[in-house]
């Protein structure tokens, strides 16, 4: 691509000179260049428009400023390795220093975003009010810690819980507020399913205590069984997450097989239904409450697109246009990197009929225009043709070609992997088989060698080539790490263990290459990855629920249980060294590892509360090394992460799948796409997917050279283009297609004002809320 | 509401004399009420159009024949609680006798069913080749079995698995056939994931092997950790399930911390984003087929309905129509139980203009009109008031009534409730509590004495006052099971266990009854009972696969694990009778009362497996005991149950809370509440609900009887009408309201022919599938 790119810039086509414009256009200018980034973006911050106030508003989303705050966020986040508990100590001083200088960079960022915002509009978000409480908040935390600590108190930083605020409310992690904002308004409606959902535990748990209580039952550990409401709670909430299940049921069970009902109907009402409905409630409200704010967005767009319009038109004839070389303009200073001939394919689908301006209804599709990512493909001919045409074009050479290009090739190399799939399984240790490694190695290597001799190199790393550029990363990392640890090996009669862990995963990642020899699974790996830049947010929003549970539980619960090495016999190594866990579930099932010693740690344990299973076991653990109480700590995490958030992503994997099943290409693409044919410039994906670029080539070329009266179809000649409309160039880019659709295109949207206030009742009338609907 | 159907029944009203049809008219209108009937009731029947044949279908669909199918159905199919292995073991000679008196009444019920339908239609039926096939099947499986047990020797009743058949493929089971229907269209989308679902467990296998398997590691028991590639993908198919997470991490964990990652990678992709996956194509899919099998049902019941009126129709004018006498009594031939008001009302609706016959369009809603449950309340005064007006309508019996129908008498007796439940909490061997349980139960029965006392009785236990039905039966039944067990305590100074779990039970679910004062949540409450039919066929489904499994694993795995009684002490209690299992993690918890020794047990075995949690701890246990091919048995019942089954209730649950959330009333029923509102018969349902039906009485009453110039609407006098919209009668009108939408009410349908022959890919041209989605 970046050849392709490079290439095309050298016959740049200026078939109109742009007109000079006066100095008081260039301000103009600038400002609509920053309204239209702002509409391609989906940035709402509203931004005063003096000069000086736009040129630091362009400095304020430059890719390196904002770099930089990720940068300062992160290392505010990594503090809480070296900080006590710590995976790698550091002294207070050392990290504390750190951290102030993070502060002042929030805050540096802070007070440039106040120098480009309205005053009124600085003070009235709630986003920068919350950032300086956070900056105060942690500084008094840190004189307070310090201080205490010099005359030595141990106090808790507790502002260390408040770090995830940064990442939040930075203007530039717009997916995850919007995820929390969701979450917020789904709240309500959760909540009464929620007590509902408690009333029923609590009934269960009197019933259970009324009818299993008095009957001197045990458990197997030979512990009361069902003699005490509270417990009788926390295990039946245990039992709606299935953790306990069969073992809670056993002893009544054995006691009398009638008892089983009482069970099986627990578990039928709460937690299929109950667990049911609450996906059902978290996943209506929270579409609901997205499509509010997608309609928003949608509506900010036009608006800005509109006052970007405002700000260039002229009049001709009756209506109000942009004329050509000032779109031109606009969208150089908007996209600077955008190619010459990408350039001149969006300006023939704005200006349809060649008038020379663009109307008002073609302008504001410009920032639809720029998000959609359309390849532009040199096609050249392969390199070695160039260099020696008769040794290429000779018949020796086209039948290798014609052979790599054939299917039974690629079936070849299928067999050829999964041979190496069994060697893998095979011993190791026997020398045949580490002498076949070498052999599939160099199988491999010829592999992409002919391919690359076949192909022209450039398209077969083109920037959308994903499974290319992994066969060929894998191979080459593979033979280097191979390599370096025979190395190794030979000189030190030693293989590395860390080599070797690599060269192992490298190995077994190649077998992936099958799944993209079968179009069924290609279809459906494909959809998975595209979806996969969304599922990012969600990565975004765990983090910040764990590093809060993190730190919170790090505070409450570090070094109360330690890890001992499994070789050392130390009589405290089997109770975790906390006699308190002697006899426990905790240390009979070994879950000493499972602390909150370090932040690491911590991770690995919540991730294993996330996954549920055994969640009672640990929560018992630190309740007995701790109190009782401990166990709201877990029953807490499990309620925000299991039955909100990991519902939450169901329903967008449910959502964006549904998406992805009846995806129909927007307007505008379509728009593109069919100037593209028109312009006889389009290729099919397949044709590139395949590597018969080069066959295509040949026949579309004569086709198209046939007729070029037009100078301005000369200046594509050579360029051929493609849309690349299934991957999601942005997050909010995905969003929109799931609900854009809905909205009128021509309608202008209410004012600002009016935007920023949408409700989700506003939009769904024939959508009732739950106190309607029955 | 038999009450009031008597009573409208009294005065039937009778405004203009129907015309006195010739004889072979007769016939016409038995067989278009048979179209009609069809229609009301989804049947998808061919049936002859002979007299005699109609007469025979008749016969054929009166609920006395399908009592006695369903009664013969469960009749074998609890046939499996007294064969060997049994929980009442009878011999073989009398579960054989049975079995084949069951298998006479269903092929009668065949035979029945060939002479109604067209010969050709009954033999190109799959179903009815299936009955014959299993009938065969099991006549031949009983008369070997037979005779090899007369010889000694021992074999499996094989054909006991395929009794389900019969519950599936008899016609009235319509809505567990379409779920089979909707699995089996499902399969082939499901299966792709499926296989990269594996592939990648497989893959992720091969990596384990190479990067533990050479460790040295051992597992919290002591056996070899990750060295045999069957073991690891056993254990990794299990860890998707979560069942024996963190568990299976923690040897590596303990190793290196870093290995955690793999574990933590593998969950992501194949326990979340693979399962997330499973359910997105099997709701979509599911969908999908689910909306072709609804517009089949749409298209047919148009085309009866058109049927039906070419019957019946005569020309008036230019259109053709169905005169008023004959739609009367085609409707009163259809639903016999129908009031005279009732078909007063539906007349009205359907004869807008009162021109005395019912055009074309409005005769094809018949089947519909039918379905909609119209509550025919016929007002009356309280009978005191009757017997004594004068002691009724005193100050003091005023002034009662007006405070039950407080809202203060509704929070007093939720206060009382919850009074109750701390009490119910409290210890029972307490005299004083056990005194105070009398005092409660006293107030409550004065409770229902005074709503009855201010309440009309009839309309208090109306067919549609689920609660208070639900009060009075908990109360009664709470007062005879205490009194009976107060009675026995003093007689024998012994309390009957059964007696007494019951007491208590009741007099928990007393305390439901705060919830119906809530409004938030008595409508949750009422949306899930709504969606309770529809659910049932899923207890359908459920059943079948249950009993196939069952079947299969009692004759797998019984009598290997023998439970005995926690107190004998035998040595072999402890390994549930089996060596096999000693050290196994089966009999270290006490599991051996989860066996396939009789259907009950497997049943709850089954319910266990379903609910997932430690099923390899009961697969393992039975691989040990029998051969490690066992796990497959439980893998496959994983794979059908819990990816298959689970996720098409989630995906109901789902789309039923939707429908629910987006409810509207169909065109239909918006017609009838427009007349019944025009006429002024209508009554709000909260009205009702809140039992201020007398209150409104009184008003509405006075204003009605203002202008009875017309007779006819004399006749509606003293009746009220209320639309019962709300509840779904059948499962089928739910899941067609889901859909029905989306045809065209004028839309005819194509041919029969073609109707039958639909395909999910013929309505969904917008909804590609997964091939062309990426």
């Amino acid at each position: 691509m970046p050849g392709a790119r490079r290439a095309a810039g050298v016959r740049r086509p200026h078939p109109q000179p742009p007109e000079e414009p006066p100095a008081r256009e260039e301000q103009d200018l600038l400002l609509a260049a920053a309204y239209v980034s702002d509409a391609q973006y989906n940035r709402n911050i509203p931004f005063e428009t003096s000069p000086q106030a736009i040129r630091l508003y362009y400095f304020y989303n430059h890719w390196t400023m904002q770099a930089a705050t990720y940068f300062f966020i992160c290392i505010d986040l990594s503090l809480a390795l070296f900080e006590e508990p710590a995976l790698f100590p550091l002294p207070f001083l050392a990290t504390s220093i750190v951290e102030v200088l993070c502060l002042t960079a929030f805050l540096g960022r802070l007070v440039h975003f106040a120098k480009v915002t309205p005053q009124m509009v600085f003070w009235k978000d709630t986003k920068n009010i919350c950032i300086m409480l956070t900056i105060v908040l942690t500084l008094i935390d840190l004189i307070v810690y310090g201080s205490l600590e010099a005359v030595n108190i141990h106090s808790v930083r507790w502002s260390r819980a408040l770090r995830p605020v940064f990442l939040i409310n930075f203007p530039e992690s717009r997916q995850i507020r919007r995820a929390f904002r969701s979450i917020r308004n789904t709240l309500p409606d959760i909540l009464y399913v929620f007590l509902l959902f408690l009333f029923s535990v609590l009934m269960f748990s009197l019933m259970a205590l009324k009818l299993f209580g008095d009957r001197g039952l045990k458990t197997v550990e030979g512990s009361p069984y069902f003699t005490n409401i509270l417990d009788i709670a926390f295990e039946l909430y245990v039992l709606v997450t299935t953790a306990n299940s069969p073992d809670v049921m056993m002893p009544a069970y054995d006691f009398n097989g009638w008892y089983s009902l009482y069970f099986i109907t627990y578990i039928i009402i709460n937690t299929y239904i109950f667990m049911s409905v609450f996906l059902a409630v978290v996943y209506n409200n929270y579409r609901k409450h997205l499509k509010n704010e997608i309609r928003k967005l949608a509506y900010l767009k036009r608006h800005k697109m509109i006052e970007a319009f405002n700000l260039l038109k002229v009049q001709v004839g009756t209506e109000f246009v942009v004329k050509e070389a000032q779109w031109r303009r606009l969208a150089k200073v908007v996209a600077p990197d955008i190619s010459s001939s990408h350039l001149e394919l969006l300006l023939r689908v704005s200006d349809e009929g060649q008038k020379g301006h663009v109307d008002k209804m073609n302008f504001l599709r410009l920032a639809d225009l720029l998000n959609i990512q359309v390849v532009t493909i040199n096609i050249k001919r392969h390199p070695l043709e160039a260099w020696m045409p008769r040794v290429y074009q000779s018949s020796a050479s086209l039948l290798v070609q014609r052979m790599v290009r054939h299917r039974v090739f690629v079936w070849v190399y299928d067999v050829i992997i999964l041979v190496n799939a069994i060697f893998i399984a095979l011993d190791e240790r026997n020398p045949f088989i580490s002498y076949a490694e070498w052999l599939f190695l160099s199988l491999y290597i010829i592999e992409i060698l002919l391919k690359l001799y076949t192909y022209e190199p450039r398209s077969y790393f083109g920037r959308r080539q994903f499974w290319n550029w992994f066969d060929v990363l894998i191979i080459i990392a593979a033979l280097v790490a191979t390599v370096a640890n025979t190395t190794i090996q030979s000189a030190r009669k030693y293989s590395s263990q860390q080599i070797l862990d690599i060269v192992l995963i490298l190995r077994i990642l190649r077998l992936l290459r099958v799944i993209v020899s079968i179009e069924r699974f290609r279809v459906i790996v494909t959809t998975l990855i595209n979806i996969g830049p969304a599922m990012l947010t969600f990565g975004g929003l765990v983090l910040v629920v764990y590093y809060v549970f993190a730190i919170i539980g790090m505070e409450a619960f570090h070094s109360k249980v330690q890890f001992f090495d499994p070789n050392f016999t130390a009589p405290d190594a089997l109770v975790c060294g906390n006699p308190a866990l002697k006899d426990s579930a905790f240390a009979r099932n070994r879950y000493c590892k499972n602390n909150f010693n370090d932040l690491a740690s911590a991770f690995i344990l919540l991730m294993e509360l996330t996954v549920v299973n055994q969640w009672h076991v640990l929560a018992g653990g630190f309740a007995l090394v701790t109190h009782q109480a401990a166990k709201l700590y877990f029953v807490g995490f499990h309620i925000v992460v299991v039955i909100l958030i990991v519902n939450i992503f169901i329903a967008f994997i449910l959502e964006a799948f549904f998406v992805a099943y009846s995806l129909e290409k927007s307007e505008v693409e379509t728009a593109i796409e069919k100037k593209i044919q028109e312009l006889g410039v389009g290729i099919q994906e397949e044709a590139v997917q395949d590597g018969k670029l080069v066959d295509n080539m040949d026949t579309r070329d004569s086709g198209f050279s046939g007729d070029d009266g037009d100078n301005k179809r000369k200046a594509l000649k050579g360029l051929y283009f493609r849309i690349a409309s299934k991957k999601y160039r942005t997050v909010d880019a995905l969003l929109q297609q799931m609900f854009e659709s809905e909205i009128a295109p021509e309608d202008e949207g209410p004012p600002l004002d009016e935007i920023l206030n949408f409700s989700p009742s506003d939009i769904c009338p024939k959508n009732p809320s739950f106190e309607n609907s029955a």
